[in-house]
């Protein structure tokens, strides 16, 4: 359980002495100690083995760990809020990530970093290590190259590919939203949201929340509200929402809100704040500083979501992403559908339901039943199209 | 200790019921368990550290695993005996690889394998993952092929490459044959050495034996003794070998011969071992079939060694790999140079002079002295153009 106010930022010293050599290291499953288990895993043994793949690459899955290996991949481009710092000063991160993989879904995984931002050399360098990994997991590319890099590896690798900054956020933020809802009796389908940011996160989350039932949607990035005119994305973006054609910035999309979304750095005037509808509901969502401190968010909003693990209802992707790619693992799928992310936030909510109130919208990042509930749920939903056996 | 006759064939059951989601996994240096090691090892906390390595990237090899991380790359062209056999049956070897450098050396290591045989593009590959490891040990690629590749991405990389199909089974050789010379009271500069194989393992073998000091080595192929008439790496091999100028096959080069090195699954009639010398040293490598069988072999020699742990004197390449790498990853080596593998033998003898017969010619692959030996080793003669700090 998180404690509001429990103080949990470590000190610089213990932070350094924590990564000393780094945070992860590989295991061996069964122990090589003497002549017969070096004849069982290495020489003459293993050969039975590739010879047995030889001839069925599909025992691949079986007989080596790639059906439980997520490569977690960065270009490093845009890390925390750190922005476009390169691979190797990503790494720590991407060992971070690899680490939660095994400590909440006891998944392996390995921390790919790339010597370069070309779109068409990272799935070209993924294409050709494809045999050495299950799955990608998507980390810290900045937008807009992070769509295309995303699209390009789903058509060209036949297995899961998740940018989590993307969507790992978008199914905590629908989970979060629905426990919300549940705690003030309301439906999605009448709510006003406001997300600010149409970054990677901000874009998924429209997508998610459209896909959830939501139909008053409305996004903004530094020069306002989206429209049309805009390139990419963002056009795609701005075509699906904004139903009522509101126009300008911050104050006129907070007029009557029911929900905003901070998922920008961009500070947010407690003023601006007052003009949301009763009942507001505020996600501040930028880590580690929110867009508006609860405290103040509070004067205004009936509940406050944020990052932040030193104040209630953390929305953390550590929530979804450790069960998604289970899941989709265990279920052999090929990709990872609208349909599974959806089971997915649905599944974050079915957990916090039980015990759910305005300071509880989602269940603790350590509570176990989430990644289990999670990876059933999308595996259940992964379509019989997307499945490889 | 490995001894004669002993059963180390596992059943075919055993062996893929150890292989059930294969022999790797990664593992987390400390727990993450609650709050605070999430802020510590993630958000917050591992923005300081990323901050750190983006101001003075040579932080990295502190903070993350990579200084300790081998990636152990295969296009799968010339696995075991089972030559081309791709990617995806080549991974089972490759983890056994790692397992090896984390039971033995206590290096982590991840498989990487390329769907790729074209050398450019996994010289393209590995340079945009570079900063993602640490040193890369290849493994199980095709020759000449592999001359190139590993020449290749010596000069692409900034860290310790080495195919360990020529070096490692390379290092190995020369303990064996010092051990060899020391049972029996002779020296390395007198002796005459046939190298049966001209692929991988043969070519490197040839050159670490003369710059040993052996000064009579002649190479065959499937065609014969090599003349300077061959192409590639053969020429340059033919032209620092056979002093003697001795032509045509196995019958004439074995005539008075004092080492028979087998790397080549081709076999040997007992008659040719006939024409050896007096004393003679015979190495039959190849696996699991050995050019000769060891009784046949020992009616002609005085020593004999195969790859096989069922019978004495295995020459395995786990006696050197482990320790080489982890040696130069200590030292902070750009590379791994010809004195650092000379070292690599010499470390590997040390430990075997201890105990020497003419059954005990190299120390058991169990031996925990070896690596810490080799390690130690090759760490004091990484010379200091090829250190990073």
């Amino acid at each position: 359980m998180t404690i509001a106010g429990e103080r949990t930022i470590p000190t610089r010293e213990e932070i350094f002495a924590a990564h000393g050599g780094g945070k992860l290291g590989t295991a061996l499953t069964a122990p090589l100690a003497n002549a017969r288990d070096l004849a069982v895993a290495y020489t003459p043994g293993v050969a039975e083995v590739s010879r047995a793949i030889a001839a069925d690459p599909g025992l691949a899955a079986r007989y080596t760990w790639t059906n439980r290996l997520v490569a977690v991949v960065s270009d490093g481009t845009a890390v925390l809020g750190l922005g476009d710092i390169g691979p190797r000063a990503a790494l720590p991160v991407m060992e971070g990530k690899s680490a939660l993989f095994k400590a909440f879904a006891d998944l392996d995984s390995i921390p790919l970093v790339l010597d370069t931002t070309d779109v068409d050399e990272i799935v070209e360098a993924l294409v050709r290590l494809r045999p050495s990994f299950g799955a990608v997991n998507l980390e810290d590319v900045s937008a807009p190259r992070c769509f295309e890099l995303e699209r390009r590896l789903v058509e060209a690798l036949d297995c899961p590919v998740m940018h989590d900054d993307q969507h790992g956020t978008a199914i905590v933020l629908l989970a979060a939203l629905r426990g919300a809802c549940a705690v003030q009796g309301r439906e999605l389908d009448g709510l006003r949201v406001v997300i600010s940011g149409a970054g990677a996160a901000g874009v998924a989350c429209a997508r998610i929340l459209l896909a959830a039932g939501v139909r008053d949607v409305v996004v903004l990035d530094s020069r306002g509200v989206l429209d049309p005119g805009r390139g990419g994305e963002k056009a795609a973006v701005a075509a699906l929402t904004n139903p009522r054609g509101v126009t300008g910035g911050l104050a006129e999309a907070l007029d009557g809100a029911d929900v905003f979304v901070g998922l920008s750095s961009a500070k947010v005037p407690e003023e601006l704040l007052a003009r949301m509808a009763r009942e507001a509901i505020v996600f501040a969502l930028s880590n580690p500083d929110p867009e508006v401190h609860p405290d103040v968010a509070r004067r205004h909003a009936a509940i406050v979501a944020t990052g932040r693990s030193d104040f209630p209802n953390q929305i953390n992707n550590v929530l979804a992403f450790p069960g998604v790619f289970r899941g989709a693992l265990d279920a052999g799928a090929r990709r990872i559908t609208e349909e599974m992310k959806l089971a997915a936030a649905e599944a974050i909510f079915s957990v916090a339901r039980e015990e759910l109130s305005a300071d509880a919208i989602v269940p603790s990042p350590f509570d176990p039943r989430v990644a289990l509930a999670v990876s059933s749920a999308v595996a259940a939903a992964a379509p019989e199209s997307a499945v490889t056996h």
